[in-house]
C-alpha cells in the first residue's frame, strides 16, 4: 500500500536518534511539504513540489497542519489499579512523603490495590488510559511493573501490561521494576527482596515469556542504595534484561555512574545531577530522560535540562505518568511544561519526546524519526507550526494518529 | 420541564458567593445525590433516598459521578485575532518583556491582527476556542475588549464577544478593557489616550448597546499609573461600567487599594499583594482574583493564596487565556496548576471557580452555587469525586455540561 500525505505547512523531519548539539535545537524543518508511504515505512519525504509521482492508494490532505513523529513516551507506570487522589490532597495540605508513607500511602497504596485485583481488572483500569495517550499523540510506550512487589503479582502486572499491547495500536516497552520500593513482608530487608525477585526461575519466565525488556530500580534513600541497586541490575542483565535506573531524584546518589558503568539505556529523573553525573553521561550511549511532570505535581526543583543541552546531550522527556507523583498521561501537556518550566524550546520538547526517547527504548533505528525507512509512526497536527503545539496548553491539537502507515 | 439527575456519588453543594472561611474549604458534600431542575433552575438537592415524587419528564443516570456547579471563567481575554507562539520561544530562550515590545510583540502584536480583522474573522478564529472552553466546563466566561485599543477596534472586538455569546449556550459577560497598554498612536501619552477612550459619545454607545458591562485597567508600570487608572475608572463608573483591576502583577503599585476604593468588583492577579493591602481587601466587597496560569506560563512568582484564605478572603481563580501571558483555555487545567503552585485544594479550587468567580461578576445571586433557586448550570464529571479531577492533571472529567437546566 502507497500512501501521500499532502498539504502539510510543516513537516518536522526529526533525525534517527540520539540526537543532540545543534541537530536538537533546529531539528530540520520542511515546508509545503508532502510524505510517502510505503506499507509500513517512510519511502520518500520532500517539499510537495518535488512529490514523486505514481499510483497511491491513498491520498491524505493533512489541511496546512504540522507533522511530526508519533511520540515515543520511553518512562511510565501507566498500568495500575486504584487511585489515590486523596494523598494528592494531604500533599497540597503539605503532608510529606514520609508522613504519607507511614499513613500507608505512596507506592504500597498502589501495590495493595494491584495485589488485590486480577489481571482483567488491571487491564480494565488501565484502557482508557493508555486510549488517551494514543489519542494525545503518543504511539509506543514503555510501561513499568513495580506495584506488585511479589514474584507472582509483578508477573500478573507484567501480564496485564502484554495485554493492553494487544488491545491497542500502540507499541509497549515492559519494563521490569521489582525494585520500585521494599514490601512489607520484607520490611528492613531490602537486600533479601532483591535476591527473592532476582531468583533464577522467576526470571527466566519473565525473559523467557518475554514479559520484559528492560530492568529498572529506584535508587534512593528510603528505596535501594547504590550497591543494592547495581546487584539487582547485574542480575538482571545476566538474564538478558537491559539496564535502566531513577537516579538522582530526589538527592544525589552517584546512581547516574553507576547506571553509565552498566551500560544502561537510560538514567531517569536527574533533579539532583551533578556535573561529574554530567561529564560521566557525556562519554556514554546512556540516555538522560527527564520527567517535569514530577516537579509540577509535587512542586519539586526541576532538573538542570539547559545544562545538559549544553553538555551535548541527548535529552528525552516522558510523563513518568503513575498515581503518586505525575498523574499526567498527555506528553504533549509534558512539552509545554518541559518548555516553562525547563526551558526547552519546542523544537527540543518534539525531538526529546521523539528520536531521543527512542534511543532510551533501543529503537532509534526503527522509531522516533522522520526518515526513509523509519517506521511510518505520525501525527498530523492542527497546529501551522511545532512551536504553536506546547503553546496551547492543554490543547487536544493531535488530528490523525497514523501507526504503521495506517490511521489509527 | 422537570428534570431528575440521580444516582451521583458526590455532589458538591457550593454555597452562594462570596464563601469565605471554613466554607471556602470544605464545602458542604452530599454523598449519593440526586437534584431536581424544574425550568431553568435547581428546585431541591438532597441525598437521592429522600428524593421527591412526582413526575420527571427527564431523567438523568449520573452514574455514579460528580455533579458540580457550571464554572465561572472571570477573567478572559479569549477574543482576539493572530497567535504568538513565536514570542512564546523566544521568552523560553531569555528574551524579556521589554525585550519582545521593543520588537514589536506583545499586546501591541495581538492589536495590529485585531485591528487588520473584521468581527466576523475575529469570530471565526476565536469560537473554536470557546467552544472548547464551554466543553471543559465552563458556562459563564467573562471576555475583555484591550486589543483594539481605538474608539472603532476597541467596539469591534466588543461585537465580536457579544456575538460569541450569541452563537454558544455560555452566557458571556464583556469587559472594557481600552486601558490595556497605550497603542502607537498615543506614544508617551497614555493621559490623552485615555481622555479619548473615556470620551462620552463613545461610553454611550458602549452602555447604550450592552457592549460591556464592567471596565478593567491594567495598572503596573510600563502600562498605567495609578492615577491614569482611577481617572479611566471613574470615568467609566460614571456611565455605568463596574470597575476592575489588573493589580499588582509585576510590582506592589497600591492598585488593590485603588481598586477597593472605588468599590470595583473584582483586583485580580496579586502575585505582589502586601500585607496592607489583604488588610484594605479584608473589609471590602472586592474579589481578590488568582490567575496561575501566568505563573506556569511565564516562570513568574504566584500569588500568596494561602496568605489570602488565611485572612479569610473569598479567593477567585481564571484562566487569564490571552496570547502572551497564559494560552490555558481550561478551568480545570487551571485548578490543577492552583493546586500544585497555590497549594489550594480541588474543593478550595471549585469553589474559587464558581461562587466566588459568580460573586467578582456580580452574579453570586444567580450563579455559581448549587442551591435552591440558582440557576441550574451543572456539570457532570466522569470521577467518583472532587479530588479526583485536578488530580488528573489535563484529563477531560466533564462528561456532561448542563446550562438553564439543559444539556448543551
Amino acid at each position: 500500500m502507497r500512501t501521500l500525505i499532502r498539504n502539510i505547512s510543516q513537516l518536522v523531519a526529526v533525525p534517527p536518534g540520539p540526537v543532540r548539539g545543534p541537530a536538537f535545537s533546529n531539528p530540520p524543518v520542511i515546508d509545503r511539504a508532502a510524505l510517502v508511504i510505503e506499507g509500513e515505512k517512510i519511502a520518500w519525504l520532500g517539499r510537495e513540489a518535488d512529490s514523486p509521482g505514481g499510483q497511491f492508494e491513498h491520498v491524505l490532505d493533512a489541511e496546512g497542519g504540522t507533522v511530526v513523529p508519533g511520540l515515543i513516551d520511553c518512562h511510565t507506570h501507566a498500568v495500575f489499579a486504584g487511585s489515590r487522589e486523596d494523598e494528592f490532597v494531604r500533599k497540597i495540605q503539605g503532608a510529606s512523603y514520609l508522613e504519607i508513607l507511614q499513613a500507608g500511602g505512596g507506592i504500597r497504596s498502589t501495590m495493595r490495590s494491584v495485589r488485590a485485583a486480577s489481571v482483567d481488572e488491571i487491564v480494565e483500569e488501565s484502557l482508557p488510559r493508555l486510549t488517551r495517550m494514543l489519542g494525545s499523540g503518543t504511539t509506543t510506550v514503555e510501561i513499568k511493573s513495580g506495584y506488585g512487589l511479589s514474584p507472582e503479582d509483578e508477573v500478573k502486572l507484567l501480564l496485564a501490561i502484554r495485554e493492553i499491547g494487544r488491545r491497542l495500536p500502540m507499541e509497549i516497552v515492559p519494563t521490569y521494576l521489582a525494585a520500585h520500593t521494599t514490601p512489607p513482608e520484607y520490611e528492613g530487608r531490602p537486600g533479601d527482596y532483591l535476591a527473592a525477585m532476582t531468583d533464577d526461575a522467576l526470571l527466566a519466565r519473565i525473559i523467557g515469556e518475554g514479559l520484559a525488556e528492560f530492568a529498572d530500580v529506584f535508587t534512593e534513600r528510603g528505596a535501594f542504595s547504590v550497591d543494592e541497586s547495581r546487584r539487582y541490575l547485574e542480575a538482571c542483565r545476566r538474564r538478558g534484561l537491559v539496564p535502566k535506573v531513577h537516579a538522582e531524584q530526589l538527592s544525589s546518589s552517584g546512581s547516574t555512574r553507576m547506571g553509565v558503568a552498566l551500560g544502561a539505556a537510560s538514567v531517569d529523573h536527574l533533579e539532583f545531577i551533578t556535573d561529574e553525573d554530567i561529564a560521566a553521561l557525556a562519554g556514554s550511549g546512556t540516555i538522560p530522560v527527564l520527567l517535569p511532570g514530577c516537579s509540577f505535581f509535587l512542586g519539586t526543583p526541576p532538573a538542570p535540562a539547559r545544562k545538559l543541552i549544553a553538555a551535548g546531550l541527548p535529552v528525552a522527556l516522558a510523563t513518568d505518568c503513575n498515581p503518586g507523583s505525575s498523574m499526567i498521561e498527555s506528553l504533549p501537556l509534558i512539552m509545554s511544561i518541559a518548555c516553562t518550566m525547563l526551558k526547552m524550546t519546542p523544537a527540543e520538547c518534539l525531538v526529546a519526546c521523539t528520536a531521543n526517547a527512542a534511543a532510551a527504548l533501543r529503537r532509534e533505528d526503527r522509531l522516533g524519526a522522520i526518515a526513509v525507512g523509519h517506521q511510518a509512526d505520525l501525527l498530523i497536527l492542527y497546529v501551522p507550526n511545532v512551536n504553536a503545539w506546547p503553546y496551547r496548553v492543554g490543547v487536544k491539537s493531535v488530528w490523525k494518529v497514523i501507526r504503521k502507515g495506517r490511521v489509527t
